[in-house]
């Protein structure tokens, strides 16, 4: 993905678009995928690897709830990555990533990723870039691993939101009380970080971009969910899979 | 490594050597070994991963047992590599390995390891050509991760016997009490197939010796372990390693 400049890639659904039709049409999807993932899970010969990234706000819990949030929880797993714990950060950083690699069958979600490690580990300037940029081929040597050595399908979306609509919602933790716990005074200093930020997600697009990046507009929650259900879905449907008959044996 | 033609090693120690002298070097090797991974295990800087390979009743628990079996169990780990179970099978190849990566002021031994899957699963044409030459570049990536991204030390072991001393070895294990449990019919078949499988070592050192493969000669165990203990001494002094002070904090 050479030259993704993010300030000019819509954060915003098409002005044509109706809202309710696109509504519906993500209810359909969200049934089709629940009958998708039923078959992953029966058919035991592919699996799906789900990175989500994204800036503070940007709507990646809301993905987890309402896009993969119905499925059988038997099949669907979520991890998420926050600051290494002693034990991860006394391995290289894909260790914790590769632990909860998804096995034939089964859909795993990472709710941040080993992306974090070329993001703000960088952006804090905690590792040189010497470091980083050896990182880039590592997350590639890794991907290529999953992706070819155990047929799993890996899915990475870009939550890509306006400097605008993340204050809005981070001003909002502070006021509703249903998502007050969300809310975290460092947030508001990591976001002076935009432009930085910005800077080392079209780099970390560029330089791993084997398995392709995928930017999701996502200022309105109804555009993204339609968006990330359809590629799950479109992405599931190509894999042609069958339920397997009764065992003989 | 190119050109590694195995029937072309000895697998013998030097004629000049004397064998009581040797193992009086290496009991002072030992002695050192410990002290050394004291320190590795209080300095939490660098890790040691050592890969264990060779034909059955090469020697390898031998190894384990009087090399490493004298250090401290709190900082060394031994993982023994068999047929993979469901769950590993249905994850790409490294997975099971690099969960057991050593951590920082880790030791770990892996009795067999991810060779597995270039050496028998090719000699038994349990995967094809284009499978196993795939994996070759995997686990190049693999262990330049350790190695690069973690301050791993990793040493691989190809324990090399002749066929005779094999032979004699897998026949001892009929008549030994202490070692029959160890007795396996199917040992006999694998050993039919010692140009097979000499053919899939010397392909794995040609392609994968980024980290360097060494050649022990195991037909007597005095010299093998000799060796493996110096090798072991030798990289961990390397490191310069220094206990840490008190901590101020």
């Amino acid at each position: 993905m050479p030259e993704a400049k993010l300030s000019k890639i819509s954060t915003k659904a098409p002005g044509k678009l109706d809202k309710d039709h696109i509504k519906a049409d993500t209810a359909k999807i969200l049934e089709e995928l629940d009958e998708l993932q039923n078959l992953l899970f029966a058919e035991h010969k592919h699996s799906l690897l789900v990175v989500l990234q994204g800036m503070d706000a940007s709507g990646k819990d809301g993905v987890i709830r309402n896009v993969f949030g119905k499925l059988n929880p038997q099949g669907v797993q979520v991890y998420s990555f926050k600051a290494p714990t002693e034990e991860e950060k006394s391995h290289d950083f894909l260790w914790r990533i590769h632990k909860v690699a998804p096995g034939k069958g089964h859909i795993h979600l990472l709710n941040r990723s080993h992306y974090e490690d070329v993001l703000i580990q960088r952006v804090h300037k905690w590792v040189d870039k010497a470091t980083y940029k050896k990182r880039y081929e590592a997350i590639n040597a890794f991907e290529r691993l999953l992706t070819k050595h155990n047929d799993t399908q890996v899915l990475k979306f870009y939550l890509h939101i306006s400097p605008e609509e993340q204050q809005e919602r981070l001003a909002e933790r502070m006021q509703d009380p249903r998502k007050m716990w969300k809310y975290n005074a460092n947030d508001f200093e990591e976001a002076k970080l935009w432009d930085e930020y910005h800077k080392a997600y079209e780099d970390a697009f560029e330089n791993c971009n084997d398995v392709p990046w995928i930017i999701v507009p996502s200022d309105q929650n109804w555009y993204k969910e339609y968006l990330i259900a359809r590629t799950v879905r479109d992405t599931l449907v190509k894999l042609k899979m069958k339920y397997p008959g009764l065992k003989k044996t």
